[in-house]
């Protein structure tokens, strides 16, 4: 390598085409999406062309271009497709697309510093104060998504409710026993996130719900009392506005006020259902998440930004700020230059090194409004009452459980059968719904029962794509009942 | 808007002309980037720009690209240039670039689940344990950066060395009071780590270092029986590879010696340094990375991949996946369909969803191959040296650290000038380089002297660069000097 060789090309104009070539083919595959499976395997020769040592040397971009179009969009995840229904997945944006590939170009790191980037994340963060109607003074940063907005939250709560020692003596070296709360129906990064701050897994009290999946308040209160008069410190609640099930939304509003009587902090999972606080028939229910000490939720979902991109906000600026800032001598703040733009997101965060998500985010908020992604929302929800009718008028579908937001959790039902049966067919049809690349829900379990589960949050979803699902969900159980029947009865 | 109205385009061709524009013009601004200032402020104008409520209507790509042309590009973070020297900030590749740029489209959701982006990742994983000699057995996932890699080291040590309670009571509930070591040298995510985990900044005791800023073995040994003999328990060391003071490497295999006679976990944070294993030169002093037992390291910043992206490898895959498992009914694995692709990542890090970043390291050494990439990384070391000797040889500017890596660390020294005139002299002057856009290091303290620091991560830097650089802190600093003089004498 020459002494003035850099990874810059020689050839600037044959990468300029590779970047158009690349442009045109995922265009093209966009676009023609629909006709495409939802989902293909990803076939063992694909598995094998992609292992090898390490590259020694290296090679064209238009060849690896070219192993993008052949080895990498047929086997995509599924998500960009219209009829991709499994877990809660957003299906991205174009625009999203254009900024996430300008980030690239810029490479900055949002760490700290004082550079254009920073003013782009600090008024993305204030547009999310204005949807959740959050003060101006309460702090915020981007993140991968709610579980990592979760972590930084609960760890603002473990500073505001520890007590002055425990940031320097540590969950072992305090008095308080500090305890949260999350209904049973909660998602798994609440647990997880109060396994990674050391609280322990019993910290988490699970409280049990009502008929609507709902966290039952009446057992909340109780169980504080029962902590409290078992010598613990009740600290955090965390209330789910949208529950990955079934998309319920908790009682915030009352949460807050018992959250307040006794001095805990409020957190709220907005993952994805906290968005639907911008519609007006979601309003009453989601604008006390503006009463919680925190929120979290994510861009990727419901507002459709390309993987990844969350937010959390932060009331209480302070325990925020002191969870997290750890500056050493060379990240010393000046007035003067690149080192100004204080206060540095790296104190709000476990990160001293971020990418500039911001663009991606920007530029689909931007590009589209909050009017129509809002439209989105409402959409996919009228969708999920219209797949919850259908599947009732069905016959042979039932609803597990009732449609409160963009979640529909159901089953093919045929008489006879064992419960442990049923099950099986259930996550049959699944399997090939998703093997056939017909459509892609996902299951889960309520009441103990396997669920054909469909979550709406795909602005390419049309109605006629619900009813196909149902046609292919029945067809499916009769072909596999049939079919088990036919070799000798059990399943 | 009507019910089948998406969020794709209705004028598929615009949105091309607006991506085709978008590269034009990212790649024009890249290209010409040597002619430009290292870093120009945001001006108020443009920040007052960026200002405004949440847009309800949405507005065309191609003014949006243009915004990003006049409002964003020529304010950016100052690494893409050549004389960007401050921290430790890689300068981003095309490569990469293109690399983001998929990702955005094929919008891939990494939790987990079977799809192509799971193998790239994979195999990215695989060359990293190539990379550091760790056993195919060994765990790994990507991260946002060596900060969160850090906390997931830490939490897979927490796991293997805190007992079976420790999971479930938290670190309030076992007996055992876990410590661990770093050096005084070590970055501030190691203790921002400790803090985010709940072991509390007490608990990580801070080394002395030896005159080259190594971690002192004798004090550690002294430090770990003393901790032993007053009832805690010693539970991890953090070994630097590659400071961020100095790029001092701390000796890896006499604290791995010491870590297996006293049954502590060693993690080593590579950041940076820890690449230069990939070079003959320094193999003898990185080699015994392969002895730890959990490594954390960047590729935004001597690969040069686009931020952000950095890797967490593991050698007890069952306590790194015990650290961080807890699924929930909705995502249950299953054999057949998308469910597949067991091990998800989700199990193996705090967040479900994850970006595919993967693509843009995959592009990175794809294209160019490491044989490239490390010859950047021998350059900068070798630039490191010469700038090493150009500082001494100056008469005027003196080394505050040795050279053992790629940090240089210097000032301007006076002769009759107090300490803490000089450290302001020295401030002075690396704000004047960044503000009149001629070369961005950053400052750090050495031995409580402000030293004007430069870290050489940079492939585009050439040795012109750093003789611009003398010369430019040469002559600022005799600026400031004359003119403080002027202005009566004292500073």
């Amino acid at each position: 390598m020459s002494e003035d060789e850099t990874l810059d090309p020689e050839d600037w104009e044959s990468v300029r085409r590779s970047f158009h070539d690349a442009v045109d083919l995922a265009i093209d595959h966009l676009r023609g999406i629909r006709d495409k499976p939802v989902w293909t395997p990803t076939p063992d020769s694909v598995k094998e062309k992609l292992r090898g040592a390490l590259p020694r040397g290296g090679e064209p971009l238009e060849r690896l271009v070219s192993s993008v179009a052949q080895d990498m969009l047929p086997y995509g995840n599924g998500n960009i497709h219209p009829r991709f229904f499994g877990w809660v997945h957003g299906a991205g944006n174009l625009a999203g697309a254009l900024g996430e590939m300008l980030a690239g170009f810029m490479n900055s790191n949002l760490g700290g510093r004082d550079h254009v980037a920073i003013y782009v994340e600090r008024q993305i963060i204030a547009w999310c104060k204005e949807i959740f109607s959050y003060p101006a003074e309460s702090s915020g940063i981007l993140t991968s998504g709610t579980s990592m907005g979760t972590v930084i939250a609960l760890a603002a709560a473990r500073q505001a409710q520890g007590g002055e020692e425990l940031p320097r003596l540590g969950m072992a070296g305090v008095e308080k026993r500090l305890v949260g709360y999350a209904s049973s129906e909660a998602h798994s990064s609440v647990a997880k996130a109060f396994d990674l701050l050391g609280f322990g897994r019993e910290a988490l009290r699970l409280v049990p719900v009502d008929e609507t999946f709902r966290l039952s308040l009446p057992h909340l209160t109780q169980m504080i009392a029962a902590d409290r008069a078992a010598g613990l410190d009740p600290a955090i609640v965390v209330a789910s506005a949208g529950t990955v099930n079934t998309g319920a939304i908790d009682d915030v509003d009352a949460i807050a006020e018992l959250c307040r009587e006794q001095r805990l902090w409020l957190h709220v999972d907005g993952a994805f259902g906290g968005l639907a606080v911008l519609l007006p028939e979601f309003r009453p229910r989601l604008a006390s998440i503006a009463r919680a000490d925190s929120v979290a939720f994510d861009f990727h979902k419901w507002l459709q930004v390309p993987y990844d991109a969350g937010c959390v906000l932060v009331k209480d600026e302070h325990a925020h700020r002191a969870a997290f800032t750890a500056r050493r001598d060379y990240l010393a703040p000046a007035h003067r230059g690149l080192v100004g733009g204080d206060p540095w997101f790296c104190d709000y965060g476990p990160e001293l090194s971020r990418g500039f998500r911001a663009l991606k985010v920007w530029f689909t908020i931007k590009a589209h409004g909050i009017d129509k992604l809002s439209a989105i929302i409402a959409r996919n929800c009228r969708q999920a009452q219209l797949l919850g009718e259908a599947v009732a008028a069905s016959g042979d579908l039932e609803l597990l459980a009732p449609v409160s937001l963009n979640v529909v959790c159901f089953r093919f039902a045929a008489a006879g059968l064992a419960a442990a049966e049923l099950d099986r067919l259930n996550d049959e049809i699944v399997a090939e719904l998703q093997l056939r690349g017909i459509a892609a829900p996902s299951t889960t379990r309520i009441h103990g029962r396997t669920a054909i589960r469909v979550a709406l949050v795909n602005h390419r979803t049309r109605n006629e794509d619900l009813m196909l699902l149902v046609d292919a969900a029945r067809r499916l159980g009769h072909e596999s009942l049939a079919a088990w029947r036919a070799q000798g009865g059990s399943l």
